[in-house]
Protein backbone atom coordinates (compact mmCIF):
# COMPACT_ATOMS: atom_id res chain seq x y z
CA UNK A 1 0.00 0.00 0.00
CA UNK A 2 1.04 3.38 -1.01
CA UNK A 3 -0.34 6.66 1.02
CA UNK A 4 -0.12 9.85 -1.48
CA UNK A 5 0.11 13.13 0.65
CA UNK A 6 0.50 16.52 -0.75
CA UNK A 7 1.76 19.17 1.31
CA UNK A 8 3.07 23.08 1.95
CA UNK A 9 6.64 22.75 2.94
CA UNK A 10 7.94 25.98 4.00
CA UNK A 11 5.85 27.56 0.95
CA UNK A 12 6.58 25.28 -1.58
CA UNK A 13 3.76 22.70 -2.75
CA UNK A 14 5.48 19.19 -3.09
CA UNK A 15 3.94 15.76 -2.65
CA UNK A 16 5.31 12.24 -1.45
CA UNK A 17 4.46 9.08 -0.14
CA UNK A 18 3.60 8.88 3.41
CA UNK A 19 6.24 6.78 5.58
CA UNK A 20 5.41 6.47 8.95
CA UNK A 21 6.72 10.03 10.20
CA UNK A 22 8.39 10.78 6.86
CA UNK A 23 7.15 11.94 3.41
CA UNK A 24 9.33 10.77 0.55
CA UNK A 25 9.06 13.36 -1.83
CA UNK A 26 8.12 13.01 -5.94
CA UNK A 27 8.39 15.26 -8.79
CA UNK A 28 5.94 15.26 -11.32
CA UNK A 29 2.42 14.66 -11.94
CA UNK A 30 0.83 12.26 -9.10
CA UNK A 31 -1.45 10.74 -11.58
CA UNK A 32 0.84 10.28 -14.26
CA UNK A 33 3.93 8.49 -13.79
CA UNK A 34 5.31 10.26 -10.58
CA UNK A 35 9.20 9.79 -10.48
CA UNK A 36 11.04 9.38 -6.65
CA UNK A 37 13.32 12.16 -5.41
CA UNK A 38 16.13 11.96 -2.82
CA UNK A 39 14.11 14.32 -0.42
CA UNK A 40 12.56 13.36 2.23
CA UNK A 41 10.53 15.78 5.10
CA UNK A 42 9.30 15.21 8.22
CA UNK A 43 5.89 15.00 8.59
CA UNK A 44 5.94 17.95 11.43
CA UNK A 45 7.44 19.99 9.47
CA UNK A 46 4.87 20.15 7.12
CA UNK A 47 1.34 21.58 6.93
CA UNK A 48 -0.69 18.86 4.97
CA UNK A 49 -3.29 19.75 2.87
CA UNK A 50 -6.07 18.08 0.70
CA UNK A 51 -4.06 15.40 -1.13
CA UNK A 52 -5.68 16.16 -4.51
CA UNK A 53 -7.66 19.11 -6.11
CA UNK A 54 -10.61 17.10 -7.45
CA UNK A 55 -12.33 18.83 -11.13
CA UNK A 56 -15.83 17.50 -9.14
CA UNK A 57 -16.89 16.18 -6.11
CA UNK A 58 -19.60 13.54 -6.31
CA UNK A 59 -21.53 12.82 -3.01
CA UNK A 60 -23.98 10.20 -3.02
CA UNK A 61 -27.68 9.90 -1.45
CA UNK A 62 -29.06 6.50 0.23
CA UNK A 63 -26.46 4.06 -0.54
CA UNK A 64 -25.92 2.52 2.86
CA UNK A 65 -28.61 -0.30 3.66
CA UNK A 66 -28.88 0.81 7.32
CA UNK A 67 -29.74 4.26 6.62
CA UNK A 68 -32.52 2.89 4.10
CA UNK A 69 -33.76 0.51 6.40
CA UNK A 70 -34.68 3.11 9.11
CA UNK A 71 -35.76 5.68 6.63
CA UNK A 72 -37.67 3.43 5.09
CA UNK A 73 -36.10 3.95 1.98
CA UNK A 74 -36.25 1.75 -1.39
CA UNK A 75 -32.80 0.37 -2.72
CA UNK A 76 -31.82 3.07 -5.75
CA UNK A 77 -31.81 1.26 -9.35
CA UNK A 78 -29.01 4.28 -10.15
CA UNK A 79 -26.34 5.75 -8.04
CA UNK A 80 -28.11 9.39 -6.35
CA UNK A 81 -25.99 11.74 -6.55
CA UNK A 82 -25.42 15.86 -6.42
CA UNK A 83 -22.09 17.45 -6.63
CA UNK A 84 -19.55 19.85 -4.21
CA UNK A 85 -17.74 22.28 -5.77
CA UNK A 86 -14.18 22.36 -5.69
CA UNK A 87 -14.15 25.58 -3.95
CA UNK A 88 -15.72 23.74 -0.79
CA UNK A 89 -12.66 21.89 0.22
CA UNK A 90 -11.30 21.93 3.42
CA UNK A 91 -7.34 20.73 4.43
CA UNK A 92 -6.80 17.90 7.04
CA UNK A 93 -6.45 20.25 10.34
CA UNK A 94 -8.64 22.60 9.05
CA UNK A 95 -11.49 24.84 10.56
CA UNK A 96 -14.97 24.32 9.42
CA UNK A 97 -16.90 27.56 9.82
CA UNK A 98 -20.64 27.93 10.40
CA UNK A 99 -21.56 30.42 7.11
CA UNK A 100 -22.83 33.53 7.79
CA UNK A 101 -25.90 33.55 6.04
CA UNK A 102 -27.26 30.22 7.93
CA UNK A 103 -28.24 30.03 11.49
CA UNK A 104 -28.81 26.12 11.17
CA UNK A 105 -27.33 23.38 11.88
CA UNK A 106 -24.20 21.69 10.22
CA UNK A 107 -24.03 18.28 10.29
CA UNK A 108 -20.62 16.44 9.71
CA UNK A 109 -20.93 12.97 7.86
CA UNK A 110 -18.16 10.90 7.87
CA UNK A 111 -17.37 9.19 4.61
CA UNK A 112 -14.91 7.45 2.57
CA UNK A 113 -13.75 9.02 -0.86
CA UNK A 114 -13.09 7.32 -3.91
CA UNK A 115 -10.07 9.42 -6.21
CA UNK A 116 -9.95 8.57 -9.14
CA UNK A 117 -6.40 7.84 -10.95
CA UNK A 118 -7.21 8.29 -15.02
CA UNK A 119 -9.94 9.72 -17.51
CA UNK A 120 -12.36 7.52 -17.78
CA UNK A 121 -15.53 6.99 -19.32
CA UNK A 122 -17.97 3.84 -19.86
CA UNK A 123 -15.78 1.88 -18.08
CA UNK A 124 -16.42 -1.78 -17.84
CA UNK A 125 -16.66 -3.86 -14.10
CA UNK A 126 -13.58 -5.55 -15.23
CA UNK A 127 -11.54 -2.60 -15.83
CA UNK A 128 -12.97 -0.14 -13.43
CA UNK A 129 -9.93 -0.49 -10.92
CA UNK A 130 -7.34 0.12 -13.27
CA UNK A 131 -8.86 3.82 -13.15
CA UNK A 132 -8.81 4.18 -9.11
CA UNK A 133 -5.86 5.66 -7.46
CA UNK A 134 -7.17 4.90 -3.83
CA UNK A 135 -9.22 6.17 -1.23
CA UNK A 136 -9.67 8.68 1.07
CA UNK A 137 -11.20 9.98 4.09
CA UNK A 138 -14.31 12.36 3.63
CA UNK A 139 -16.55 14.74 5.73
CA UNK A 140 -19.13 15.56 3.92
CA UNK A 141 -19.88 18.72 5.78
CA UNK A 142 -23.76 19.67 5.24
CA UNK A 143 -26.23 22.98 6.04
CA UNK A 144 -28.41 20.63 6.72
CA UNK A 145 -31.64 23.11 7.25
CA UNK A 146 -31.58 23.97 3.69
CA UNK A 147 -31.91 20.84 2.11
CA UNK A 148 -35.61 20.87 2.59
CA UNK A 149 -35.94 24.66 2.99
CA UNK A 150 -38.12 25.03 -0.30
CA UNK A 151 -40.66 22.55 -0.93
CA UNK A 152 -40.32 22.69 -4.54
CA UNK A 153 -37.01 22.05 -4.76
CA UNK A 154 -34.56 19.80 -2.61
CA UNK A 155 -31.28 22.55 -2.23
CA UNK A 156 -28.78 19.83 -2.37
CA UNK A 157 -26.36 21.77 -3.74
CA UNK A 158 -26.63 24.88 -1.89
CA UNK A 159 -26.81 23.06 1.68
CA UNK A 160 -23.14 21.66 0.42
CA UNK A 161 -21.39 24.41 -1.04
CA UNK A 162 -20.40 26.70 1.09
CA UNK A 163 -16.38 26.82 1.49
CA UNK A 164 -15.14 24.60 3.95
CA UNK A 165 -17.82 22.08 4.31
CA UNK A 166 -15.66 19.36 2.11
CA UNK A 167 -12.70 18.23 4.31
CA UNK A 168 -10.76 15.58 2.52
CA UNK A 169 -7.25 13.70 3.16
CA UNK A 170 -5.16 13.03 4.65
CA UNK A 171 -4.17 10.60 2.18
CA UNK A 172 -4.88 8.57 -0.97
CA UNK A 173 -4.34 4.97 0.05
CA UNK A 174 -3.78 2.71 -2.92
CA UNK A 175 -4.44 -0.71 -3.27
CA UNK A 176 -6.96 -1.35 -0.38
CA UNK A 177 -10.02 -3.62 -0.78
CA UNK A 178 -12.28 -1.18 -0.15
CA UNK A 179 -14.89 -3.86 0.49
CA UNK A 180 -13.30 -4.42 3.63
CA UNK A 181 -13.05 -1.14 5.67
CA UNK A 182 -14.74 0.63 8.40
CA UNK A 183 -15.82 3.84 8.51
CA UNK A 184 -15.53 5.75 12.25
CA UNK A 185 -16.56 9.45 12.81
CA UNK A 186 -15.45 10.87 16.26
CA UNK A 187 -17.07 14.00 17.65
CA UNK A 188 -14.96 15.15 20.49
CA UNK A 189 -13.30 11.91 21.06
CA UNK A 190 -16.86 9.86 21.30
CA UNK A 191 -17.49 7.27 18.23
CA UNK A 192 -20.95 8.43 16.62
CA UNK A 193 -20.57 6.20 13.20
CA UNK A 194 -19.17 3.52 13.08
CA UNK A 195 -20.19 0.91 9.85
CA UNK A 196 -18.97 -1.37 7.45
CA UNK A 197 -18.10 0.25 3.32
CA UNK A 198 -19.88 -3.53 2.73
CA UNK A 199 -23.15 -2.39 3.67
CA UNK A 200 -22.83 -0.05 0.27
CA UNK A 201 -25.84 -0.92 -2.13
CA UNK A 202 -23.22 0.24 -4.89
CA UNK A 203 -19.88 -0.66 -3.90
CA UNK A 204 -16.95 2.26 -4.66
CA UNK A 205 -15.98 0.24 -7.51
CA UNK A 206 -20.18 0.35 -9.11
CA UNK A 207 -20.04 3.71 -8.11
CA UNK A 208 -17.38 4.65 -10.49
CA UNK A 209 -18.47 1.90 -12.98
CA UNK A 210 -21.86 3.66 -13.15
CA UNK A 211 -20.83 7.34 -13.05
CA UNK A 212 -18.79 7.49 -15.54
CA UNK A 213 -21.68 6.11 -18.27
CA UNK A 214 -21.29 9.23 -20.42
CA UNK A 215 -19.58 11.65 -18.18
CA UNK A 216 -16.17 11.52 -18.32
CA UNK A 217 -14.11 10.80 -14.90
CA UNK A 218 -11.14 12.76 -13.94
CA UNK A 219 -7.34 12.34 -12.32
CA UNK A 220 -8.11 13.75 -8.99
CA UNK A 221 -12.07 13.80 -9.00
CA UNK A 222 -13.35 12.29 -5.95
CA UNK A 223 -16.52 10.43 -5.26
CA UNK A 224 -17.79 10.32 -1.55
CA UNK A 225 -20.00 7.46 -1.04
CA UNK A 226 -22.53 8.61 1.64
CA UNK A 227 -22.84 8.73 5.04
CA UNK A 228 -24.31 5.63 6.82
CA UNK A 229 -26.66 6.02 10.63
CA UNK A 230 -25.31 8.61 13.27
CA UNK A 231 -24.07 11.77 11.28
CA UNK A 232 -25.41 14.64 13.34
CA UNK A 233 -24.56 18.29 14.02
CA UNK A 234 -21.95 19.93 15.53
CA UNK A 235 -21.22 22.38 18.21
CA UNK A 236 -18.78 25.33 17.90
CA UNK A 237 -15.70 24.19 19.30
CA UNK A 238 -16.38 20.57 18.52
CA UNK A 239 -13.34 18.30 17.22
CA UNK A 240 -14.73 15.92 14.03
CA UNK A 241 -12.76 12.79 13.06
CA UNK A 242 -13.46 10.70 10.08
CA UNK A 243 -11.09 7.47 11.09
CA UNK A 244 -10.54 4.67 8.33
CA UNK A 245 -8.20 2.17 9.14
CA UNK A 246 -5.13 1.92 5.97
CA UNK A 247 -6.51 5.36 5.22
CA UNK A 248 -5.70 7.70 8.59
CA UNK A 249 -7.60 10.03 10.73
CA UNK A 250 -8.79 13.63 9.03
CA UNK A 251 -9.42 15.92 12.11
CA UNK A 252 -11.19 19.53 11.81
CA UNK A 253 -12.35 21.58 13.97
CA UNK A 254 -15.88 23.62 13.73
CA UNK A 255 -16.36 27.45 14.72
CA UNK B 1 -18.12 46.60 -25.95
CA UNK B 2 -15.33 43.94 -25.79
CA UNK B 3 -15.85 40.43 -26.66
CA UNK B 4 -13.40 37.83 -25.08
CA UNK B 5 -13.04 34.68 -27.47
CA UNK B 6 -10.34 31.68 -26.49
CA UNK B 7 -9.51 29.64 -29.65
CA UNK B 8 -7.35 26.64 -30.90
CA UNK B 9 -5.53 28.21 -33.85
CA UNK B 10 -3.05 25.90 -35.54
CA UNK B 11 -3.01 23.68 -32.48
CA UNK B 12 -2.12 26.60 -30.07
CA UNK B 13 -4.92 27.91 -27.88
CA UNK B 14 -4.98 31.77 -28.11
CA UNK B 15 -7.48 34.53 -26.70
CA UNK B 16 -8.21 37.90 -27.46
CA UNK B 17 -10.78 39.96 -28.62
CA UNK B 18 -13.00 39.92 -31.60
CA UNK B 19 -13.57 42.39 -33.95
CA UNK B 20 -16.03 41.79 -36.66
CA UNK B 21 -13.61 39.03 -38.71
CA UNK B 22 -10.65 39.42 -36.88
CA UNK B 23 -9.02 38.43 -33.75
CA UNK B 24 -6.63 40.59 -31.57
CA UNK B 25 -4.07 38.25 -29.76
CA UNK B 26 -3.67 38.72 -26.14
CA UNK B 27 -1.26 37.55 -23.82
CA UNK B 28 -1.16 36.67 -19.94
CA UNK B 29 -4.42 35.74 -18.55
CA UNK B 30 -7.95 36.75 -19.53
CA UNK B 31 -9.00 37.36 -16.08
CA UNK B 32 -6.05 39.13 -14.85
CA UNK B 33 -4.67 41.85 -16.33
CA UNK B 34 -4.44 40.18 -20.22
CA UNK B 35 -2.05 42.54 -22.37
CA UNK B 36 -2.63 43.14 -26.16
CA UNK B 37 0.16 41.58 -28.76
CA UNK B 38 0.45 42.67 -32.19
CA UNK B 39 -1.02 39.56 -33.69
CA UNK B 40 -3.81 39.48 -35.61
CA UNK B 41 -5.93 36.55 -36.72
CA UNK B 42 -8.58 35.88 -39.01
CA UNK B 43 -11.47 34.43 -37.63
CA UNK B 44 -11.66 31.77 -40.10
CA UNK B 45 -8.67 30.77 -39.64
CA UNK B 46 -9.23 29.09 -36.25
CA UNK B 47 -11.61 26.69 -34.01
CA UNK B 48 -13.38 28.53 -31.82
CA UNK B 49 -13.28 26.94 -28.05
CA UNK B 50 -15.83 27.71 -25.11
CA UNK B 51 -14.29 30.99 -23.79
CA UNK B 52 -13.16 30.23 -20.70
CA UNK B 53 -12.67 26.73 -18.68
CA UNK B 54 -15.02 27.41 -15.34
CA UNK B 55 -13.80 25.59 -11.73
CA UNK B 56 -17.93 25.47 -11.23
CA UNK B 57 -21.09 26.13 -13.45
CA UNK B 58 -24.22 26.76 -11.70
CA UNK B 59 -27.32 26.03 -12.75
CA UNK B 60 -30.72 27.84 -12.04
CA UNK B 61 -34.20 26.64 -11.91
CA UNK B 62 -37.16 28.35 -11.40
CA UNK B 63 -36.02 32.30 -12.22
CA UNK B 64 -38.46 33.21 -14.80
CA UNK B 65 -42.38 34.52 -13.93
CA UNK B 66 -43.66 33.15 -17.47
CA UNK B 67 -42.41 29.84 -16.82
CA UNK B 68 -43.62 29.59 -12.83
CA UNK B 69 -47.17 31.19 -14.10
CA UNK B 70 -47.47 28.22 -16.41
CA UNK B 71 -46.44 25.41 -14.19
CA UNK B 72 -48.15 27.41 -10.93
CA UNK B 73 -44.68 27.46 -9.06
CA UNK B 74 -44.38 29.87 -6.36
CA UNK B 75 -42.02 33.22 -6.53
CA UNK B 76 -38.77 31.24 -4.52
CA UNK B 77 -37.46 33.20 -1.78
CA UNK B 78 -33.87 32.13 -2.53
CA UNK B 79 -32.07 30.84 -5.97
CA UNK B 80 -32.83 27.31 -6.54
CA UNK B 81 -29.32 25.81 -8.11
CA UNK B 82 -27.89 22.48 -9.40
CA UNK B 83 -24.23 22.43 -11.04
CA UNK B 84 -23.05 20.71 -13.79
CA UNK B 85 -19.71 19.56 -14.27
CA UNK B 86 -17.00 21.14 -16.26
CA UNK B 87 -16.09 17.95 -18.00
CA UNK B 88 -19.54 18.45 -19.64
CA UNK B 89 -18.72 21.38 -21.83
CA UNK B 90 -19.29 21.94 -25.19
CA UNK B 91 -17.37 24.31 -27.57
CA UNK B 92 -19.36 26.55 -30.03
CA UNK B 93 -19.75 24.32 -33.30
CA UNK B 94 -19.22 20.86 -31.91
CA UNK B 95 -21.39 18.14 -31.82
CA UNK B 96 -24.06 17.31 -28.50
CA UNK B 97 -24.05 13.32 -28.45
CA UNK B 98 -27.25 11.61 -27.29
CA UNK B 99 -25.64 9.58 -23.56
CA UNK B 100 -25.36 5.56 -25.02
CA UNK B 101 -26.81 4.85 -21.43
CA UNK B 102 -30.22 7.07 -21.83
CA UNK B 103 -32.50 6.87 -24.59
CA UNK B 104 -35.01 9.78 -23.55
CA UNK B 105 -34.93 13.21 -25.23
CA UNK B 106 -32.57 15.42 -24.98
CA UNK B 107 -33.48 18.66 -24.26
CA UNK B 108 -32.23 22.10 -25.52
CA UNK B 109 -32.43 25.26 -22.70
CA UNK B 110 -31.06 28.36 -23.91
CA UNK B 111 -29.88 30.84 -20.92
CA UNK B 112 -27.89 33.68 -20.52
CA UNK B 113 -24.76 32.64 -18.71
CA UNK B 114 -22.87 35.10 -16.23
CA UNK B 115 -19.17 34.68 -16.19
CA UNK B 116 -17.29 35.97 -13.05
CA UNK B 117 -14.42 37.84 -13.38
CA UNK B 118 -12.56 37.87 -10.49
CA UNK B 119 -13.07 35.54 -6.94
CA UNK B 120 -15.87 36.78 -4.65
CA UNK B 121 -17.61 36.22 -1.99
CA UNK B 122 -20.48 37.90 0.23
CA UNK B 123 -20.11 40.63 -2.47
CA UNK B 124 -22.39 43.20 -1.97
CA UNK B 125 -25.12 44.58 -4.28
CA UNK B 126 -23.49 47.77 -4.60
CA UNK B 127 -20.25 46.12 -5.95
CA UNK B 128 -21.09 42.96 -7.74
CA UNK B 129 -21.17 44.20 -10.76
CA UNK B 130 -17.43 45.00 -10.66
CA UNK B 131 -17.04 40.96 -10.20
CA UNK B 132 -18.41 39.85 -13.27
CA UNK B 133 -16.48 39.74 -16.31
CA UNK B 134 -19.30 39.77 -18.91
CA UNK B 135 -21.70 37.43 -20.04
CA UNK B 136 -22.76 34.52 -22.80
CA UNK B 137 -25.16 32.44 -24.45
CA UNK B 138 -25.19 28.80 -22.91
CA UNK B 139 -27.17 26.00 -24.25
CA UNK B 140 -28.44 24.15 -20.57
CA UNK B 141 -29.04 20.96 -22.65
CA UNK B 142 -30.55 18.10 -20.59
CA UNK B 143 -31.20 14.49 -20.39
CA UNK B 144 -35.12 15.29 -19.18
CA UNK B 145 -36.34 11.97 -18.30
CA UNK B 146 -33.80 11.47 -15.57
CA UNK B 147 -34.82 13.85 -13.41
CA UNK B 148 -38.13 12.71 -12.33
CA UNK B 149 -37.01 8.63 -12.50
CA UNK B 150 -36.60 7.90 -8.99
CA UNK B 151 -39.39 9.68 -7.40
CA UNK B 152 -37.07 9.57 -3.65
CA UNK B 153 -34.66 12.13 -5.28
CA UNK B 154 -34.76 14.68 -8.19
CA UNK B 155 -31.98 13.73 -10.36
CA UNK B 156 -30.85 17.38 -11.66
CA UNK B 157 -27.15 16.19 -10.99
CA UNK B 158 -27.29 13.37 -13.63
CA UNK B 159 -29.95 14.98 -15.68
CA UNK B 160 -27.42 17.30 -16.25
CA UNK B 161 -23.71 15.56 -16.32
CA UNK B 162 -23.44 13.82 -19.17
CA UNK B 163 -20.48 14.93 -21.86
CA UNK B 164 -21.20 17.63 -24.56
CA UNK B 165 -24.31 18.76 -22.38
CA UNK B 166 -23.06 22.33 -21.97
CA UNK B 167 -22.38 24.32 -25.26
CA UNK B 168 -21.60 27.88 -24.48
CA UNK B 169 -19.86 30.70 -25.96
CA UNK B 170 -19.30 31.72 -28.54
CA UNK B 171 -17.84 34.85 -26.70
CA UNK B 172 -18.16 37.12 -23.67
CA UNK B 173 -19.32 40.43 -23.67
CA UNK B 174 -17.99 42.52 -21.05
CA UNK B 175 -20.17 46.07 -20.78
CA UNK B 176 -23.41 44.72 -21.23
CA UNK B 177 -26.39 45.73 -19.75
CA UNK B 178 -27.98 41.92 -19.34
CA UNK B 179 -31.39 43.27 -18.04
CA UNK B 180 -32.54 44.64 -21.73
CA UNK B 181 -31.08 41.32 -23.44
CA UNK B 182 -33.51 39.17 -24.87
CA UNK B 183 -32.35 35.08 -25.29
CA UNK B 184 -33.48 33.26 -28.47
CA UNK B 185 -33.48 29.41 -29.02
CA UNK B 186 -33.93 28.93 -32.93
CA UNK B 187 -34.28 24.79 -33.12
CA UNK B 188 -33.29 24.11 -37.42
CA UNK B 189 -33.67 27.91 -38.02
CA UNK B 190 -37.42 28.07 -36.41
CA UNK B 191 -37.77 30.25 -32.94
CA UNK B 192 -38.32 28.30 -30.23
CA UNK B 193 -37.81 30.17 -27.37
CA UNK B 194 -37.63 34.67 -27.54
CA UNK B 195 -38.06 35.60 -24.32
CA UNK B 196 -36.31 38.47 -21.93
CA UNK B 197 -33.95 38.83 -19.19
CA UNK B 198 -36.00 41.06 -17.96
CA UNK B 199 -38.45 38.38 -16.63
CA UNK B 200 -36.09 36.88 -14.24
CA UNK B 201 -36.94 36.97 -10.19
CA UNK B 202 -33.25 36.91 -9.57
CA UNK B 203 -31.47 39.36 -12.20
CA UNK B 204 -28.05 38.49 -13.09
CA UNK B 205 -26.38 40.07 -10.32
CA UNK B 206 -28.85 39.55 -8.16
CA UNK B 207 -27.70 36.26 -8.80
CA UNK B 208 -23.90 36.22 -8.23
CA UNK B 209 -24.54 38.46 -5.16
CA UNK B 210 -26.98 35.69 -3.37
CA UNK B 211 -24.77 32.68 -4.42
CA UNK B 212 -21.87 34.14 -3.59
CA UNK B 213 -22.81 34.17 0.08
CA UNK B 214 -20.58 32.03 1.74
CA UNK B 215 -19.36 30.25 -1.03
CA UNK B 216 -16.10 31.65 -3.05
CA UNK B 217 -16.88 32.36 -7.18
CA UNK B 218 -13.88 32.27 -9.08
CA UNK B 219 -12.54 34.07 -12.32
CA UNK B 220 -14.86 31.82 -15.78
CA UNK B 221 -16.97 30.08 -13.19
CA UNK B 222 -20.71 30.46 -15.04
CA UNK B 223 -23.64 30.73 -13.21
CA UNK B 224 -26.45 29.99 -16.32
CA UNK B 225 -29.52 32.05 -15.01
CA UNK B 226 -32.48 29.31 -15.77
CA UNK B 227 -34.44 29.27 -18.78
CA UNK B 228 -37.79 30.70 -20.37
CA UNK B 229 -40.91 29.54 -22.12
CA UNK B 230 -40.28 26.74 -24.98
CA UNK B 231 -37.28 24.61 -23.93
CA UNK B 232 -38.20 21.25 -25.66
CA UNK B 233 -36.40 17.44 -27.53
CA UNK B 234 -34.02 17.84 -29.97
CA UNK B 235 -34.13 15.68 -33.20
CA UNK B 236 -30.92 13.77 -34.08
CA UNK B 237 -29.50 15.75 -37.04
CA UNK B 238 -31.00 18.93 -35.37
CA UNK B 239 -29.59 22.24 -35.14
CA UNK B 240 -29.43 24.42 -32.39
CA UNK B 241 -28.86 28.31 -31.56
CA UNK B 242 -28.98 30.30 -28.97
CA UNK B 243 -28.62 34.10 -30.17
CA UNK B 244 -28.48 36.74 -27.73
CA UNK B 245 -28.03 40.04 -29.39
CA UNK B 246 -24.51 41.70 -28.67
CA UNK B 247 -23.30 37.74 -27.83
CA UNK B 248 -23.53 36.18 -30.71
CA UNK B 249 -24.99 32.71 -31.88
CA UNK B 250 -24.02 29.75 -29.62
CA UNK B 251 -24.62 26.81 -32.62
CA UNK B 252 -24.14 23.27 -31.74
CA UNK B 253 -25.63 20.09 -33.94
CA UNK B 254 -27.01 17.10 -31.59
CA UNK B 255 -26.61 13.50 -32.86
Amino acid sequence: MTQWIRVNHNGNIKFGTLDGGTISVYAGDMFDGPSPTSEIIPLDAVEILTPCLPSKIIGLWNNFGAVAAKNDLDRPTEPLYFYKPPSGILAPGGTIVQPESYDGPVFFEGELGVVIGKPCKDVSMAEVDDYVLGYTCVNDATAFQIISEDPSFAQWSRAKSFDTLTPFGPVIATDVDPESLQVISRLNGEVRQDYPVNDMFFSPLELVQRISRGMTLLPGDLITCATSLGASPMKPGATIEIVIDGIGTLSNTFA
